[in-house]
């Protein structure tokens, strides 16, 4: 058995986590930290956990790191990167879900930081050549051996996903690309604030940061190391879903494919992919709930010549916890799917 | 006063006209017709009518046809075209909420019947020519004078208010525009089916009809009636909302527009219509629900050079019944907000 | 017509206030006051009230008193009552939405206090003899005269109206008294935390305060001066619901009652409030929202010799703003439903 | 391994099973058979299963009998008692998810019947005197022996396990007894219709069969079998919740008896049923959801002298399919918790 500790564990990318190393069979976890509750036993916070995960949650100064094989950091934006030195001396390897590990450059990182409002100077800059992007799918080799692994944004890995086949083999025009994407509440994370306040959620659809979310960043560094030059315009649009993640992504196709070729290249090209599901049918969030699946369905539109793909995912487990396990697998030496087998959570 | 007949009035479309008309201060709902129910009174059917309009249901074929100022038909496809007869022969307007009498011609009829699917055949041809689409933004003059309105299709209304002045002022690229929609459930109707089906939709978001929408005939129309020659790609999507329609359409933009510019031709083309709130903050359904309004917001990304625009209605207001009234309003001579100027619903 | 000033203008209190009173025929909104958001227009803050109602939001020590006919301070516990003073002062009348003047006796008010957590000391002890309970089916004459009006708590007007036909007439054994309560999640207000959280409360029930909801003392209040020693038992619960209140109650019927003879005396008790509806099926909060109805259903079970009775408002209009118009209405001389009379907002 | 065959495979306690046996260590699903959907795979009927399970939906008449060691019938109410007789007479034990098999005398069902307004004849009546009513916290013994076995119905479920050691240990007095019982929409099972129609329910609460619910009788015999002679005031109340029963049963307590003595007696009275959890706050439908147990914190309200048991479940799991793997486990001599020991799925 290997053992895990999780930074962040009372958030719910923590939570994600506990939910699915309970079930790995070849995972303990080892110490749960957490800035909030500590001295609480994790199952006071999350009292579903009562009988199954009853650990203590501990302030960032106990953090035991004898026998530690893994470190997760569930932790909001610039707090891994003040952690990181520690784990580094330890020779323990790290997987962060912010997006202080993301870029392998200060000046990617700077962009990402800005269209969040935060700050843009970069605490631990040596460690960013050596990051690994968390993208299993493409880039599983590196993140076998990667020492610290960035787990991408939620909406990132979905258009990501989505894109991919298409922009690698030239089938999208560049110049059009347009994704609209719909996400739950859950996204906005654990603390209570208007981007959660069930008053206004309950029955409410909106836009926000129109063409400047901070996820953009990966999405087009990813697509131009397979060839891409894309801008992509990106609007986001927050729906009265409590989980999930679905993309619609448009662009001009290119002259005389069709649906049934562009099927057939995405199939080829996830063939070896555990957790991509290529669909003919129309995607549904409610396909892919509590599971680590991505499902995906890509058409031409013959009449006007677009090809159009909608990919969906759960945002805390493909677009989160799920994501950053399938990677701790690889890193460990697991199968890529070990934990992460349990079929979407219906109805 | 002015005398209403409402037939189909156990829908939601009847509901609508019915709370409205019930502070209207120049109609008086005169008679309740539908196929269901009858022999109830309405207040058995909606209860929360109780005390406020307690009409009985009658049958089709107890409609009573003297005094009648203007009709209503709130019903399904192809129950209109069956009906228009002895309207006509008793000179009574009519306004119609299904595809029945939205086009001029029975060929364009055709393709909507077909993208439904359903019987193509129109039995009233004859009303076509002289029939007026119901949008009163831009057909106010022609709704005066008409005796047969066919009232918009939701998402057409909300699709062609949003892009009209983009496609008018030559904006937006023809060539380039995909409306990406969201609806909520109530889209769906009054009759139990797996749209509305509380276990599946409380917690999903899903494309359907992607590209095949009927209403994208109405839309092409009208833009083109505008001077664009444009095939628009559409793709709608359910969300776990129950009244609303957002939908955001995208293009690229003229070169060298910015966004102040457009705000401007927009604010201008709107000048006149008292439902239409151009704003330069992100919309929301919240801002809408209950009411005649369409908010609307039309944006350039300057870094991908696409131009935006982002409407939102309440699909069973001004995406139905309160259109409707707003095209009576004009063709009884009263003003065209009488009634109308209620504010949305929150929280 | 007459002018209102509202205090506390930007929760959700304040804003059911503005809605009604924008349709109401005698009262014009004068001044708009607030702690947060000063500065700012009110439909910066509700972006819906956009053309409705634009008034700026000024701060407490902006209130200009002159021409003011009523005060409506729809503010948290213990704001009202270092308030008051002033208005006495310029003989303004004041509707107050907190417990603040909901008692005639500081003992009262300090055992409310407790259960709500808060400082137990009452700092306009004078205020209170003189101060009246805002329920209008019970205490009407009393209402027209007064000068300070407690407006009373929403589960509180749910559970009093409908026990009181029974409580009254002694249809009910007072020692066996219980109330389950299901209240929406828009009663926790308008600041984000536990109790409004989406992730939490989109799929959520749970009890809460059990046996010691701090409405307590007014209903008990309440039913004693009609000749009840009720100790009633109270089990509040949140469902998944934005808007309303359903309260169920039961206790020993008295022997040899029907529920016949129990309707019949609910619909005498009743029969001059207007806005009480006796019904005979189950009652929906469906029935009830956005309007200021309290629906009511009482019913004996043979088979146990129960009576159970179901009364529904919603609470943010019966249970909130639109009891204090109806409140205002009889201070100021209006007919007591001016403004009131609405339907349902349904779907 | 067991095999396991299931009727009824399409509706929501079919795919409970499904889900639960993809889990479970030792049975493995053979057969799905049903009505509707015949032909098509499992993961056509339900999309999310696809990878996971993708059985042929087949026949009644295209059951293989051969190598089937336990029959589900997860079928509506007068399905099993026809099918019965040719498990029987195979040896196959049968767990039945309607209320065909709860009871052990025609007299009892022909209530149960009568109350869900069915025909009240058994077709199958000397099966009734050998069928055990699948409680495994109170008939465990019996349910291991049992060839056939009537799964409890969920409300029925839920009020029992909360009242069983109030009522077995006379703590509340049999004649007040209260229910009140709060359910999600999923309840309704798979078949769109009124009770699970969005634009009503997503913002609706009502009472229905007040007092004449058809799972009295059940939770009555299962009482009485330990002791009391209690009839049972039952209201169930619809809420906008797809999953989940939280019931608050009420009633006096016994004289001088105090919380801890309550809680202390009800910790020993289910030592040894592992998925009961006693708890000391107030239990919420999120910490069972989807999972098998069943959360029960019982008080005692000195000011009124009553005694209070909330209770919740899962309906589809420890009120369906959960429960019925627990009567599996126990008749296949598995442990009682194979398959089952899976938190609750949260947010």
């Amino acid at each position: 058995m290997k053992n895990a500790l999780i930074v962040g564990a009372t958030g719910f990318g923590g939570l994600g986590l506990i939910e699915i190393l309970l079930r790995h069979p070849g995972i303990t976890i080892q110490q749960l930290i957490a800035r909030r509750d500590v001295g609480m036993r994790i199952n006071e916070v999350f009292p579903h956990l009562t009988g199954f995960c009853e650990l203590p949650v501990q302030g960032t100064d106990e953090i035991n790191f004898s026998d530690i094989d893994i470190a997760f950091f569930s932790t909001p934006d610039r707090a891994g990167m003040t952690l990181i030195e520690k784990f580094i001396a330890k020779s323990i390897p790290v997987i962060d879900f912010s997006g202080d590990f993301r870029f392998n450059s200060t000046d990617d990182y700077a962009v990402y930081a800005h269209n969040k409002g935060m700050e843009t100077t970069h605490h631990a800059p040596s460690t960013l050549p050596a990051s690994v992007y968390g993208l299993p799918e493409l880039y599983s080799e590196k993140i076998r051996h990667a020492r610290i692994v960035g787990n991408p944004g939620c909406f990132a890995i979905c258009m990501i996903l989505g894109l991919l086949p298409a922009v690698k083999e030239k089938l999208i025009d560049a110049d059009t690309i347009v994704c609209d994407g719909k996400t739950g509440v859950s996204g906005a994370g654990k603390n209570p604030g208007e981007a959660n306040f069930y008053p206004q959620r309950y029955e409410d659809v909106n836009t926000y940061r129109e063409g400047k979310h901070q996820h953009l960043v990966e999405v087009e560094n990813v697509l131009q190391s397979v060839g891409g030059n894309h801008k992509i315009f990106f609007v986001p649009h927050i729906v009265p879903l409590n989980r999930g993640i679905l993309v619609t992504a448009y662009g001009k196709a290119r002259k005389g494919i069709r649906t049934k070729d562009v099927e057939e290249i995405y199939r080829q090209f996830y063939k070896d992919a555990p957790f991509i599901l290529i669909v003919n049918r129309s995607p549904h969030t409610t396909d892919v709930r509590g599971s680590n699946r991505c499902e995906i369905r890509a058409m031409v539109d013959e009449r006007t010549g677009m090809l159009f793909i909608t990919s969906t995912i759960d945002n805390l487990v493909k677009g989160q916890s799920g994501n950053a396990v399938q990677c701790a697998n690889l890193m460990l030496g697991f199968d890529e799917t070990a934990g992460l087998l349990v079929p979407p959570f219906y109805p």
